[in-house]
């Protein structure tokens, strides 16, 4: 990490940890204040997940109220939920929502019971802050209106710069970061952005309206937050602004919030394909690894079963010719990770929002001659490996002409799947789970096993 | 999308597409600089994704010089390489990287031949433009340094509110978008940086270093860019000031950058779990799409004929006990299964740089934890299944004993070998990919007939 920096950059180390304890096991208020009131609100938020809820309690209510304000809106929502529990309704209103901004503290009331909602707002001073948390709570957590802030710095149009400075001192004591001034009409519909840059370089009697961009990309508050983040990351934009449906502007969403919002579309997707269940890292308790972990294995499980039943129902064939015996996992095994590769192309396709412009039928198409040439290939891999060091004739052509159908088979199925998935409106990251993994596993041992006694017919 | 946007907000379809190939072959120049005149440099370079290479450079000369330059900063780097091979020298360095950032720019010179770089750079007229691309050249690329731009607002701490404006108005020409004022001392080392809403808020005679913030986050010109996107994502910062050894400001990042490093990681993860060599999306070519998958799969291939060779090491046992062929896939498939899984919350945590504190002996003892106890319950449930449907008691004592082995195998190697490959800087990915899943296959298959045929041993 940088060495010249000058703000100490922090790394959380298990000595670090020990000495804290110790300290807060000394009740030494003192150290703890002073050790922890160093610390950036992330760093702060990391060291509790490494706490004791006790000794974070502890900790907590020595720090200073912006601080920990900033401290709760950094934590994980589980942990916060934890930790809400335990602060009566009037302090956390007057000491920590009261220094948040608009969208931190909808996301923390949020989370809380219905009635401790009412009582929290109804302990806050602010008029404007309550009017601004409750519109807030309308919105879907996963959309526009759910993840924009109420703060920014609008400015009227017919103002000039002069004027708009002199508005823009006032307005800002509430806004923290600044990226762009808004610009709107008499109506409060957005007209424009203002560039910092174009402020500080323009005349002072120029109209605003004459000097901002007017090629302004906005959403609907009702937009999802998937399609806010692929509009971020297309247009590289630092914050979007958010409109209702008369064009008013409502709030904006900056890139930090959305940043999260492509990480945890990411990590969902990565989890599904992973086989878990939730978002878990390696440092949760063994209780919820193991249940992030265990329903996939028993969808595994009972995959494995169906499998044996399959296997079970030309126990006959295997007992005669026990060589079948050999390709079995090689086939399984196959058709899962053809189907796995197809859904994930999808998937990504879905989720960066750049499907392309090829219709269903296409896709399709395109996917069958990629599988012929994959499966071509590996076929005629499979029969030489097994003409030369299997001694069965049969059976070297069962497996390539299986190991062919498998192919085309689990790719056009994994790549109908997750496409169908995304038309009903379901999140077409199942497709790369369990389930269709263990269909595909199915389905090749059925093909093998129907071509492998077709053929050893044929032959004797 | 927001239909009351001010912006037109572009969606590709094929209508579109068809339309403008159109006016390209009637060579229509005035519609096709109109049409693509009102888009967005990122939608140009979608367009361009779809169109032919000779198409593209047609329309590619009607843009004006500044939105050409902002396409070709848009585009992906495999078509950027193609476009630029057929734009002469000067024309690249006068039309184009004259208008682009230093960062857009380097990034552009990087991807020519070694001659065309020198050619391009001794077309372009600016300096200072000149000595910040060559300085940007020295950097890696996956360095803080190769992430940078040199264009950025930096002020003397010693100055005035009054004359920092002042200073401002010069430099901001330089500047697109302006976040933060980066605050130096005479030897251009960076104290704090100044937000502009201090700056509009502050006494015209107040001194910047007196207002600025001194706790400021910054990076080596030499870091990671992963550890860059970790902290900007820790510490939700839009812009990231770049040092030297020294402490001397060298450049900043900005976070619309970092987007794209965060969802590269993500998609690099994200391919190899699922199989795919490279970057890959269904709209690529034929020809690439089987590229991509093709390797997987012949490991996968590979893997199976050995697995082959394990069970053929068994065939005698399996022609006299068919039922043993039963569980051949459920075991190597569910030991691949555990390994991925195990393998992946490793690899996450790698990648959002929260391994946790724990050391790789803790790691390890809590993963055998949680695979004793999903390997008991699924090995308790494959009993039960075996004993009341099969009707070899050996047989159900094989495969309940041989899944318990697997699972706790699958786990332990599953998550020690990312964590060596991270130790020895090679990416931990590759324990996703497919070269550990068939390895745990392979395992998982030895584990089960050694079993058994123990078992067999006993009973026979």
């Amino acid at each position: 990490m940088a060495e010249n920096a000058s703000y100490e950059q922090f790394e959380l180390t298990r000595d670090f940890l020990e000495e804290l304890q110790l300290l807060i096991s000394k009740e030494d208020t003192d150290m703890v204040r002073q050790v922890l009131g160093e610390l950036h609100p992330a760093d702060i938020a990391e060291i509790y997940e490494e706490l004791t809820l006790d000794e974070a309690k502890f900790t907590f209510h020595l720090l200073d109220h912006e601080l920990a304000a900033d401290v709760l809106a950094e934590l994980e929502e589980d942990d916060r939920k934890q930790f809400l529990q335990f602060i009566p309704s009037e302090i956390l209103a007057n000491r920590f929502i009261e220094n948040m901004d608009s969208d931190d503290a909808a996301d923390v009331i949020q989370e809380l019971s219905e009635e401790k909602r009412e009582s929290v707002l109804s302990y806050l001073t602010d008029e404007e802050q309550v009017e601004d948390i409750k519109e807030l709570l309308t919105y879907d957590e996963d959309t526009a209106g759910g993840l924009m802030a109420k703060e920014l710095l609008a400015i009227n149009g017919d103002l000039t710069v002069r004027s708009c400075i002199i508005e823009l001192r006032k307005q800002a004591e509430d806004v923290d970061e600044v990226y762009y001034i808004y610009v709107v009409d008499k109506d409060y519909k957005l007209i424009g952005i203002l560039s910092l840059k174009s402020l500080l370089t323009a005349q002072a009697h120029t109209l605003i309206k004459d000097l901002c961009n007017t090629d302004v990309i906005s959403v609907n508050a009702d937009e999802t937050s998937e399609e806010v983040a692929i509009l971020m990351q297309k247009y590289n934009l630092v914050a979007l602004p958010v409109i209702s449906e008369n064009g008013e502007l409502l709030g904006r969403i900056t890139i930090d919030d959305v940043v999260d919002v492509i990480k945890d579309e990411a990590d969902k997707d990565y989890q599904m394909i992973s086989g878990l269940t939730q978002d878990v890292e390696s440092g949760d308790s063994v209780y919820r690894l193991t249940r992030a972990r265990f329903p996939w294995l028993l969808i595994g499980l009972v995959g494995g079963i169906i499998g044996a039943a399959v296997i079970g129902y030309f126990e006959g064939d295997i007992a005669r010719y026990a060589g079948l015996a050999l390709f079995l996992p090689l086939i399984a095994a196959m058709g899962g990770n053809v189907g796995v590769q197809s859904s994930s192309i999808v998937v990504q396709g879905i989720a960066s929002g750049d499907l392309g412009i090829d219709g269903i039928g296409t896709k399709l198409l395109k996917e069958l001659a990629v599988s012929f040439l994959n499966g071509m290939i590996l076929s005629i891999l499979i029969f030489t490996y097994s003409y030369f060091f299997q001694d069965s004739f049969p059976l070297t052509i069962s497996v390539s002409i299986a190991l062919f159908v498998v192919i085309i088979f689990a790719s056009l199925f994994g790549t109908l799947v997750p496409l169908m998935l995304h038309k009903f409106d379901v999140d077409p990251a199942l497709a790369t789970g369990p389930f269709i993994t263990t269909v595909n596993d199915i389905m090749g041992l059925m093909i093998y096993l129907f071509i492998a006694r077709g053929i050893f017919g044929m032959f004797f």
